[in-house]
């Protein structure tokens, strides 16, 4: 990668193929409205790839496991970055830019969004030097669509009981991960879509629908 | 970290402990080398905390289980480099650091060099790129002694079976991965030892201590 500076850094779309993502915080309703867009896509006859991070790679499912398992207790910040990071480079290698590479439909719950938001703007590191590390591991491949489901986040954790170690983080830390996530979309509205998680599903469900048909000329049916 | 071109960061030593590391290709004699010079500290009345990457937390634990297993198959290159760098992280976070403010003499068998002539010079990455990071997650700590135990790989391999996938690779591989620690030793030598590994095991003894020793006055017994 040349060393422009990231945040001027203009990333890497792919010309074939649609990546979607989906970001926010815990209970924001990520995996019911990817669910319902790779169903609209299926009937429409396209090709999907449902993928998820971390976790979508046997490398994955091991980090996340790593990560995720309150048995580790307390990692270095740095050392869960970079897990996130090896994470991300072996699913945009070996699961993304194959589908993309075919023509499908990619529609991901979760990417460097929120690394930064979560490992940058939550914790004590540089976010420069983990946006860097981030944009290094996926080959700064980017979505054509980020879809932002934001929620206040005391909403957002009522829907769960503390099932794992980042769930169990404090209030003020998921405020934090909301204003990150909220800033990257602020900063790119051509490649975001900012919805109040708290409308009804199917309204959720029609606005992601209007924002990714036109992007589908660049899919296979 | 600031932003010092990485060629031109002169990297952090510990102001307590001391800090050395083992280097080289394998079979070349670093397990025995490391073991010596423990036995030889610890009869000194130096406290010792040998130690070896990948692996030595329970991060690396199932990094290395990862890395190393013939079963993950063909790795993504970044995904190994952010793996060992996420290793690198946890071990210099909660074995090495604490070791060294203790006033303790750390004794690894390998560190970032292996990084760097691994997963850099050996393969397709850049290897500006893979030092960021590595020093990244180090927090650039560097050792105040580097013993490269330097051999032909042809040598080197002789004395093993094919263990695992690191050692599946091809001879010229290991030439190239000689030749990165080589050039490493050669930029920096007020910090580096270099040894030639066919030399009888208590030559090579004996050069490490007259090395290690005037390095102990920052380490408490």
């Amino acid at each position: 990668m040349e060393e422009i500076p990231l945040s001027e850094h203009p990333g890497r779309y792919a010309d074939r193929g649609v990546f979607v993502c989906f970001e926010g915080g815990e209970g924001a309703g990520k995996s019911t409205q990817a669910a319902a867009l790779e169903a609209w896509l299926t009937s429409e006859g396209y090709a999907v790839r449902h993928t998820f991070e971390p976790g979508d790679t046997e490398v994955g499912r091991r980090v996340r496991q790593i990560v995720l398992d309150p048995a580790t207790g307390s990692l270095a910040d740095r050392t869960e970055a970079l897990l996130y990071a090896a994470d991300k480079a072996e699913h945009v290698e070996t699961v993304v830019l194959p589908a993309l590479a075919r023509g499908e439909v990619v529609v991901t719950d979760r990417y460097v969004d929120s690394t930064l938001a979560y490992q940058g703007a939550g914790r004590t590191l540089d976010v420069a030097e983990v946006e860097r590390v981030a944009r290094w591991a996926t080959g700064d491949l980017r979505p054509h669509l980020t879809v932002l489901l934001d929620l206040e986040p005391s909403a957002g954790l009522e829907r769960f009981e503390g099932r794992d170690r980042i769930e169990q983080e404090s209030l003020g830390f998921h405020q934090r991960v909301r204003a990150s996530f909220l800033a990257l979309a602020a900063a790119d509205p051509q490649h975001y879509l900012v919805l109040d998680a708290r409308c009804p599903v199917e309204e959720l469900t029609a606005a992601v629908r209007a924002r990714v048909e036109p992007l589908l000329g660049q899919a296979t049916r």
